[in-house]
């Protein structure tokens, strides 16, 4: 692959989208062609399981079946619009990817771990992020934020602190697993302080 | 599991829908508990997968992202209605099951096989149909049938004769393949003919 890929991860509120989007213009700025895309969306059909797992959260009980519908959607982002994008030189910030089906199938709701990582390697092969910057954000800041979000409402908005804090640990305990490609960066402050502390791991890990 | 697990597959104009209500019918009648169910519906997410599939078949050029999401509604099948039934002592007979995914998206789309397998030893573990009845429909008859039909025709209905034909002759080999639970059955004359045939087999293998 010619271009990089980089994911963004953490919990809700987190600032995963603003952030996406900023990058992407940071890049462009710099010179380095970039798109921005965004899980479990981004292609008509994810668009499609994005709002079936959003309409039918209540009644799929087994978090294998969500596993399924997240990795359906991904390998049709990935080689839709990804992996083409990566060929030809450019470079790819995603708004979420496999790390969040194991924090939130595999640890927040019991899927076994093995099952989500024998799904990724069939999906994915051995495709693997070059760079994933998880935004680490204080529970309290957390919920202040999810408070304040008008309208476009997850139906995990409404789940108690304890969740967002376990959501949270998962992420920070993963960053380690995978300290290879994985750095927590800290969310707290302004779009624009965070952002900043981005671009400082980006040009430490893959800007040289 | 206290029930038995049947599916029957086969080509499109097979007969496999109307055959799975007449053999509960039947198994009724013996005094047998049973249910028909059909993939990839059967549940209501189930539903919208198969309507996701049939909207969406022109803009899923890769046969990996079926695989999954046909396996995603096979899983929600398995947990909320299958396993259950049989658990509870009935007898299902199941319109299509894995076996479809190995010719439809395998064979004929050219998705890796052992991929397939992997996915399914994920969703499904080691269980497997107790007893598999492959409809087998010599070609002239195939057209004819699909001919036929009103309203509700399948995106793949107007294949031409060398794809029914090459469908048939890969349920024909997997009958082969998997001979330790797969009968082929020839599905050619009345319904109330073929379903006599259907009974037989039932007896030989299931009922003794």
């Amino acid at each position: 692959m010619n271009g990089k890929f980089i994911t963004l991860e953490g919990g809700d509120g987190t600032g995963k989208t603003t952030q996406a989007e900023l990058l992407v213009s940071y890049l462009n700025d710099i010179g380095i062609k970039a798109i921005a895309v965004r899980e479990p969306g981004g292609t008509e059909l994810g668009e499609k399981i994005r709002q079936l797992l959003r309409s039918m959260t209540l009644s799929i009980s087994d978090p294998l079946v969500e596993v399924m519908l997240f990795f359906a959607a991904r390998r049709q982002l990935l080689k839709h619009t990804i992996w083409p994008a990566l060929e030809d030189g450019a470079w790819v910030v995603c708004d979420r990817f496999y790390d969040s089906s194991l924090v939130y199938q595999g640890v927040m709701k019991g899927c076994s771990i093995e099952h989500i990582m024998g799904i990724k390697h069939i999906v994915m092969e051995s495709f693997e992020p070059d760079l994933t910057m998880i935004l680490d954000l204080p529970l309290k800041d957390v919920l202040y934020r999810i408070g304040q979000r008008q309208g476009d409402k997850d139906p995990w908005d409404n789940m108690p602190p304890e969740y967002h804090e376990k959501v949270r640990n998962s992420f920070r305990k993963l960053a380690g697993t995978f300290s290879f490609r994985c750095v927590a960066v800290k969310a707290s402050g302004s779009a624009e302080a965070v952002q900043k502390r981005l671009q400082e791991v980006l040009h430490k890990h893959l800007i040289k």
